[in-house]
């Protein structure tokens, strides 16, 4: 896909519409603002909510999920792998240009997902277990110390430093970004300042607030018809 | 890294012991088990548990955990990072030789360890939280539903199927089969008998029973200098 990436018809799948909870955090956005930093042009399908479980989506995406990516009538689906594809095929646009600083990058990539993500995930998805008040209580409290925990080393790890790798913005700061934003729910980011300056400053690239505002662009327009149903 | 991977001493990072419960389940098994398949040699360094928040291990590691693989003085972090750059090192060993099979590989592993993955560990970890017995038990059956429902997906995709991509073992299968493990302390494999078979198919391979035996061995060795403390 490295190859085939530049100079072929790129699609996005991304749901028309979501709920305002997931509203601006659904995981097409990292893909969208990976393709615009990489300057890589793309449509967009949208994928009718609900609809994720039919036999033609799970063929492309085995769990129902979106992003999907496609290029050349290949699917390619999860988020982590689609951003690597498209940090390869876009030059210095999301990767130092040497060996080491790219693997360096592709550490922080798989970190982001699968080291600080997992109890940011977890905390979200708790406030829907049914449980009694003193339960919920004890469990937020645990899963915050996890994950304050995790951005505790990420911002001792940030000291004196702007970006993760390099002295510049990688694919791994794009994923980084995005996952911390699945705490916008609670005050945890505001409690690392490191942390918070790092994800303005993420945050605040043309790109982003792009990527954004097209994501956001059909959930309105097609709210007054979700509403109805 | 993946030129640096040939041709240059490789030193992997794992623990000197570590608690029953995480003994065969510790993250160098997928490296160990990587570097076997593609007939790569490496050293093993073994670092003393208890002393991996130190700032010697967290310059290379900023969360103080294991794997790392060191390759020309340079660490690598994050297994899932380490096991690909050792797939796309191994020549056809972990990856399918055409573009395209390499792209759904990478799809692959990513859904091993972002989807799979992370409700199989709030499952492990769950048993830690301190709630009163029905919260408990409430909280078992909501996240053994999230298990259950990616198992049920993934054995539908393996229906007709040995392996997940190109009919061939790939390294998308070495790190699904490890994350699988995760769940030894259930019985929730057992209800899905393809992924049963699955899990046998890929565990029944020698490099996978020789890197297990690898990562114990040191274990039984040092139990009873860490029995004494
Ligand atoms: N690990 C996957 C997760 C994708 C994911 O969670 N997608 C959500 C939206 S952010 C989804 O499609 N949910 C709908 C569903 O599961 O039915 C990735 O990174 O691509
Ligand atoms: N996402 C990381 C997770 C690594 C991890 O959880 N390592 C555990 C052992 S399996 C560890 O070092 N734990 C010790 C600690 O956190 O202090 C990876 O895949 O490398």
């Amino acid at each position: 896909m490295t190859e085939t990436l530049t100079g072929t018809p790129l699609t996005l799948t991304a749901f028309d519409w979501v709920p305002p909870v997931a509203q601006g955090l659904v995981r097409d956005l990292r893909v969208r603002w990976a393709l615009k930093e990489a300057a890589l042009p793309y449509e967009v399908e949208l994928l009718a909510m609900g609809t994720q479980g039919e036999p033609a989506h799970l063929a492309r995406q085995p769990f129902g999920q979106v992003p999907v990516l496609t290029a050349a009538q290949t699917p390619m689906f999860e988020s982590g792998a689609i951003l690597w594809r498209i940090a390869e095929a876009g030059g210095d646009a999301l990767l130092p240009p040497d060996r080491a600083g790219r693997d360096r990058t592709l550490s922080w990539v798989f970190a982001a997902l699968n080291t600080v993500e997992p109890p940011i995930t977890m905390h979200q998805q708790m406030t829907r277990l049914a449980v009694d008040k003193e339960a919920a209580e004890i469990m937020e409290r645990e899963v915050r110390k996890a994950v304050e925990r995790r951005l505790g080393q990420l911002q001792a790890t940030m000291e004196g430093r702007d970006w993760l790798v390099a002295e510049r913005f990688t694919a791994a700061d794009l994923l980084m970004a995005t996952v911390l934003r699945g705490l916008r729910h609670t005050q945890i980011v505001a409690q690392f300042p490191k942390l918070e300056d790092y994800l303005a400053r993420c945050t605040a690239r043309p790109a982003f607030r792009e990527a954004l505002a097209e994501q956001l662009a059909p959930f309105e327009e097609n709210a007054p018809r979700y509403a109805a149903e």
